[in-house]
């Protein structure tokens, strides 16, 4: 490992944790060869932006690009090859095989680290006809340059989501925005089980209420075709015509590159990886969507498909190979997400999860002003609070109301990854004036209900 | 103190701690009875909200009044006499000695618990006339609605405001925007001490945007009267000529009752009390801005003027009455207000209060977006934070931004409660999507700049 010269770093994959990684790599070491290869056309876009781009609140694509590889050379002296695809990891040698998807060209590129952020990938479950080209699956930028051409040039009137979770409920609220008739097939019995069914329930009002049609208990079968379109889905016996169809019924890591090189893959499907994001492999680091992370509270190995994961995994396996000692603590599942005008956040764990590991738990949920009682608007926002009838402390929260309010979610992510208590919680001193919150925060409120329920 | 039959309750003071206290009490001991004595016209109103009263935002006066005696009588069986007022405290006897202010009648009533909840009381400082009752105070909703009947009467065009802290700002920005000329004048080099030098610039900034002309070393010497109705200020052989004049040199405890009885005065000024909010006599208590508080990070008691740590306080005194054990645990005085379209916030120690305890700390500001970059409106704020260089320990934080993004300054104070180090706040598990945040908060961004230079 030791060499003598500039190091040579290939990066595999070319968006959040795979730019992170490079960038502060380069920060750190500005000596260092930092060559990302990317399969598809564009690196470092947001996918995270894709239905405000389809819904036209972003006019522009390229807005949600932060680099091309031109600009990323001039800024960050970091080359990108778009269009070239990692084929083959030969560990023991120190060389990546990559192919020019354009030309099938191949080319063994030397390193001295090597980062493996090959995110997710969609799957397309039991639902006949999902994989085929015209059923659109959004993981990927030209996924949704894609759709925004199709509803363009062919104007579809109506859609079928497959898929009530976070991807599905975006797309939906981006094709009713531009005046789709939708409707959102669920196979479980709520949609969007980050959260609670108290808290999805309040998710399915706010979209129900937009004009969304959605069915819960209805689990797409098949995708039915008119010549190579869809022309409807098939679930539970009913069949749902739609000129367009979109698929969300969750993501994978992508792990095959990895897998084949010998690559302990974690049990829970990812890379596996230590707290310094290095893999089983010395020298070689996996970092975002595609690495395991530590759930802080369980401490086991899961998954994530978080961008805010993938940027600070990124940065630690990056500041790792520049010789800083940098480790990755763990994650709580912490979200935001819009719909529509309500804000839906979580962090720690859901009441789910907290029975599958095993917690004792209270579960509390308040409904509280967001400001001052006189001061205009009146709105509200609803608190759920899990927490630990053994020791007191915060498991879990979720929030759903106007505007920022449920971004104070991060204050009970705060807590728990301290190891606040109910009571610690109830008692912190936050901030107060009429038009910011009421004179006892949200949280305090729903802090000082579970800690009554709790006395009981 | 054990007494069989109902417990008897005074509690002197009928606004945020006292009102806490007593509703507190009653839920827990649904038997107890409650008096509260309160000097002015009012109970249960919040001068928070007076300046938006003044601005027309907020319609009636009666809208900042949560209780009337009637309704508190009704909906929590507590019983408010307003106009009343405690006139000695008799606490070997277990008696308040209270006058009726209308009538001059005095009466004596016996408890089993008292309450001290009698808040603060503007200064005047060395201005000369600033006792005049024609010169304003805000500190009690009596001076709020006077001022409005003021405004609307005699349609002043011009105003003074003697001191640039929270009062005073929100004052003349009300006032500003019913269209008076407003100048602030502010003894020191800073206008909004809570904050550091460069924070209160962006408050400077937006204030004089707006129109408001603030003049900074500007002691205010003497108040001009012309009749009964001021004039104009002299401050620096300066005269200024206004129509109204405001006064907000700051605040003391009120604690002259407590004082003649041979309560403990703290060193702050303020009742001294335990963390169970008990004066140094048994079964008495204090709560609010009357009363010392334990600074969570110095330790040392300090006084308060703010409403979060007054229903805290409250909250305990009456359980604490009511026969729980319950404890309140310090302050970090986070505050957070709003001027113009500024929100600005703070917690911990700034760098005047790091520097006079000793601390060796970085400070850094940052400016971020305060959502993904693409994503309309663009809008920063700028995050300063303290933090120990010996530790690593995060000590105080600063923001000022639009809309709630100030707001996240409670994360900060969920940190310092804990004790979290920096490099635990920069790999917190927060809350994105592009309406919301960045993919790094706006406080991490600040985390990680501090880092950097703690590493130099």
């Amino acid at each position: 490992m030791a060499r003598f010269g500039k190091k040579r770093v290939i990066v595999v994959g070319g968006n959040a944790a795979g730019m992170t990684a490079a960038s502060r790599l380069l920060r750190l070491d500005p000596e260092a060869e930092v060559t990302i290869l990317e399969r598809s056309a564009h690196i470092s876009y947001s996918i995270c932006g894709a239905s405000y781009y389809l819904e036209g609140l972003i006019p522009r694509v390229e807005d949600l690009v932060a680099f091309t590889p031109e600009t990323l050379w001039k800024e960050r002296r970091i080359q990108a090859r778009t269009e070239w695809e990692a084929t083959e990891l030969r560990l023991s040698r120190r060389e990546v095989e990559c192919r020019d998807r354009r030309t099938g060209l191949s080319e063994r590129l030397p390193f001295d680290n090597l980062v493996l952020a090959t995110g997710y990938h969609p799957l397309t479950g039991s639902v006949a006809g999902a994989e085929h080209p015209a059923v659109i699956k959004i993981s990927q930028l030209e996924d949704v340059i894609r759709l925004k051409r199709f509803l363009e040039e062919r104007r579809p009137r109506s859609a079928v989501i497959v898929g009530g979770g976070y991807i599905g409920l975006n797309s939906a609220e981006a094709l009713r925005k531009r005046g789709l008739s939708v409707r959102v097939l669920e196979r479980d019995e709520q949609i969007f089980r980050a959260v609670d069914p108290d808290i999805a329930a309040l998710v399915e009002k706010e979209c129900s209420g937009a004009g969304i049609e959605i069915s819960c208990f209805a689990p797409a079968s098949a995708i039915v075709f008119e010549g190579d379109h869809p022309a409807g889905v098939v679930a539970g016996g009913t069949s749902y015509p739609a000129e367009l169809v979109v698929v969300d019924v969750g993501v994978a890591p992508s792990v095959d590159l990895a897998s084949q090189a010998g690559l302990r893959i974690g049990a829970s499907g990812a890379i596996a990886v230590s707290p310094r994001m290095e893999t089983s492999q010395d020298g070689v680091y996996a970092a975002g969507n595609c690495a395991e992370s530590i759930h802080w509270i369980t401490r086991r190995a899961v998954t994530s498909a978080l961008g805010t994961h993938a940027v600070k995994q990124g940065r630690v396996a990056g500041e790792n190979i520049a010789g800083l000692r940098s480790e990755f603590p763990g994650v709580l599942q912490t979200s935001i997400t819009r719909f529509f005008s309500l804000s839906v956040a979580r962090t720690g764990l859901n009441e789910r999860e907290a029975r599958q590991f095993g917690f004792d738990f209270a579960a509390v949920s308040v409904t509280s002003p967001t400001r001052a009682g006189y001061f205009p608007p009146k709105e509200k926002v609803a608190v759920k609070l899990l927490c630990d009838r053994k020791t007191g402390k915060l498991l879990g929260a979720q929030m759903a109301g106007p505007s920022w309010s449920a971004k104070q979610i991060d204050v009970a992510a705060a807590a728990i990854t301290a190891g606040l208590t109910l009571e610690q919680v109830a008692q912190m001193d936050l901030a107060y004036s009429p038009p910011h919150a009421p004179l006892w925060d949200p949280l305090q409120v729903a802090a000082n209900a579970a800690l009554r329920q709790l006395r009981r």
